[in-house]
């Protein structure tokens, strides 16, 4: 079985190309190593020191005996290079992570929004249109985001990407299934929405075979494979772009920088740990949709939580001071959050949970790469509209800065249980 | 009242510029003049003779003593351009029409597919943002489609963009509005459901005020204004591409070529009159939403017709013939399609109905430019899947292909009523 793993140099894809691979895949990664570029525009670096493709490639070959091929191209650009590479390999599938995946980026700028629509959406268009042109039949597993049903849905439990309505017609009341109402927070989340229409019209039109994984928050950093040798470890980001809320928490705590809370940290959101992750997406390559099957859409998620119950959680296992800041996002302060994923779990799925697995992470990730990290980096600056940005800017004019870490900060004491 | 139209050099921007400079507004024109160009890739021209933007602005200057300004730009790829217009010109209200909107052409090859992608949802968001970093207040009117609701929704009055639903809860059933389901028939009409994403975005996060017209099929050519000059006339598209169905019937009628029909012609489709487009486009920038207000969408269409009653009524005007042909496009051969307009009645809007304005096109526009005809470029060649392509192909091997008029066709006598 061969697989091709678009954006296989980020945080999810590196990962799932050696899980792949490790399972017996042919696996050919595509990326244009843009995540590490925008790591030179953001003057910031992954935690950990994650190496080049090369030797991530040659340091699996030496340990696994498997080839990962990889090919530095812009999906979204190189349409023609694009088409024959389908054509050439004939993968079975195709995992797409080729995106622009963090929303404070993507809200940065004009510059970053203008960046996060043209690139997102051309990518995923061009991939779309080229399985056709390629004439193959080729399963494409997107990697999208919980946040397209929103955040609003009080007492509703969130499905799987579809939802029964009743609607008035002439002839009376009448059930309809329709794709769940999009509600994104963001310009990033808002691709998200728009991929989801690009994948309902060429599954209709075209047939394709297309999973939509809806994907929760990501924590934790290593994976069965990638903790095998240092040269395969992948990235963990903390700064205020690119960090995800659980990963900042337990840098913050390993770094004796209080817990940055936005606002009344009373927003609920679905989590997954990256071996879930990568376990997921082997499910949806070895379970896909027959051709004229509608768009499968699965929740990617393993449990929710309220964002001050995390933050009080690990404030709890590690002394961390917890500290309320401003909310640069446009966004409501409290919500419920129920989600369906029934489907992974009729799959198979046993999830990692965040009891289990919370302890791992600081010791072995946060604390041994603290030396690492650039305190500069971990606020937030992007807001999301002037409202946000005036709100933060008046906080830090009038109100004391959060407590700074020294320039090389020392892991604090973990507090006895 | 100043206002910039985007696209302003096309079948609906043009006589919208003017008809807003006959009512006062100071009207800036931008176009990269993208309509002309692909006119050059299809080897086609309107049927009528256009002008020159340069031609067209100076006729409306000697006749009306009024002026309209040119800008040559692509909006979506001039991004810093556009942001020092906005605020250079401090426009009330922008209207845009600057999108590739045929959807044949949308189909006609990966590459089509691709450009109207790109340009359209680029476009819109360039100019989203752009109204954001001016800082200006401006009322955005956009040029939408019915299309976007699509036409499978037997028993249900199409709302105007927004539906009310019903959906079970763990607290038992609450009625919700949400965004009427998109359902969109081809790569154009997909890029429209992905601007209201955007526009959804904007207004919620950027409070920017946005209208979304939801236009039927436009028919007929001249408007009050276009029709004082030759020089200001506007384009006539009778091409398998570009040209529009009742349009295309007409001027099969007039030069003596068979009235095609895709299929049973059971297609139900909204239709309204080039002079009630620019009537709607005035009326939406009379009464803009306030800032802070949701996307306001207006349905502009006047009157619905199934396909083949257009044929009908048609032929037994002109005497023209009917030929069924293979359907390239993918879609229903029947659907009903009932549409709620009561907003732009409400305003005043008093429509120019089909059995009204019939004949003077004919008389007017069909058979005076007849002569211009190449009947080469009549049928429709953009297939929507290789299906469809198949269907069309195997029809025009097997069946003897309609009959063709002279290379300069005479008009057909008017049968007598």
């Amino acid at each position: 079985m061969k697989v091709l793993v678009l954006g296989g140099d980020g945080f999810c894809g590196w990962p799932t190309a050696l899980h792949l691979s490790a399972r017996g895949w042919d696996v050919t990664v595509v990326d244009n190593l843009s995540r590490r570029n925008i790591d030179n525009e953001l003057e910031v670096r992954s935690l950990t020191p994650i190496r080049t493709m090369g030797e991530r490639i040659a340091a699996w070959k030496s340990i696994s005996g498997r080839t990962i091929d990889f090919v530095n191209m812009t999906v979204g650009k190189e349409f023609d290079r694009l088409v024959a590479l389908i054509r050439d390999l004939k993968p079975d599938s195709v995992v797409h992570f080729a995106e622009q995946r963090a929303a404070p980026y993507s809200m940065k700028s004009a510059r970053h929004k203008l960046y996060t629509v043209d690139n997102n959406i051309n990518a995923t268009h061009h991939l779309l249109a080229a399985i056709v042109e390629s004439g193959q039949d080729v399963h494409l597993a997107h990697l999208g985001t919980m946040g397209v049903y929103g955040y609003g849905t009080a007492g509703l439990r969130i499905p799987e990407g579809y939802l029964k309505v009743t609607v008035d017609t002439d002839n009376g009341p009448a059930e309809q299934e329709i794709l769940f109402p999009p509600n994104p927070g963001s310009i990033y989340h808002m691709t998200k929405t728009q991929d989801a229409l690009l994948f309902q019209f060429y599954a209709r039109n075209d047939s394709l075979r297309i999973t939509d994984l809806h994907q929760g928050i990501v924590w934790g950093t290593q994976t069965e494979e990638t903790r095998q040798d240092e040269r395969l470890i992948n990235r963990f980001d903390y700064d205020g772009d690119y960090g995800t809320v659980l990963n900042r928490f337990l840098m913050q705590a390993a770094v004796g920088y209080p817990l940055t809370v936005h606002g009344t940290g009373g927003q609920t959101r679905a989590f997954i740990h990256i071996q879930d992750t990568v376990r997921c997406v082997e499910l949806a390559l070895n379970n896909p949709p027959r051709a004229g099957e509608r768009v499968k859409i699965l929740n990617q998620m393993t449990e929710s939580h309220r964002v001050r119950d995390l933050a009080t959680l690990i404030a709890d296992v590690t002394g961390a001071e917890i500290a309320h800041v401003a909310n640069p996002r446009q966004e409501a302060d409290e919500n419920e959050l129920v989600v369906a994923n029934d489907q992974f779990r009729d799959l198979g799925l046993k999830p990692i949970t965040l009891k289990q697995g919370l302890m791992d992470e600081v010791t072995d990730i946060a604390r041994r790469y603290a030396d690492r990290v650039d305190p500069a980096r971990i606020a937030c600056v992007s807001s999301w509209n002037a409202r946000r940005a005036e709100a933060v800017a008046a906080e830090a004019g009038t109100q004391p800065a959060p407590p700074r870490p020294e320039a090389r900060p020392k892991p604090r004491l973990v507090r006895p249980a």
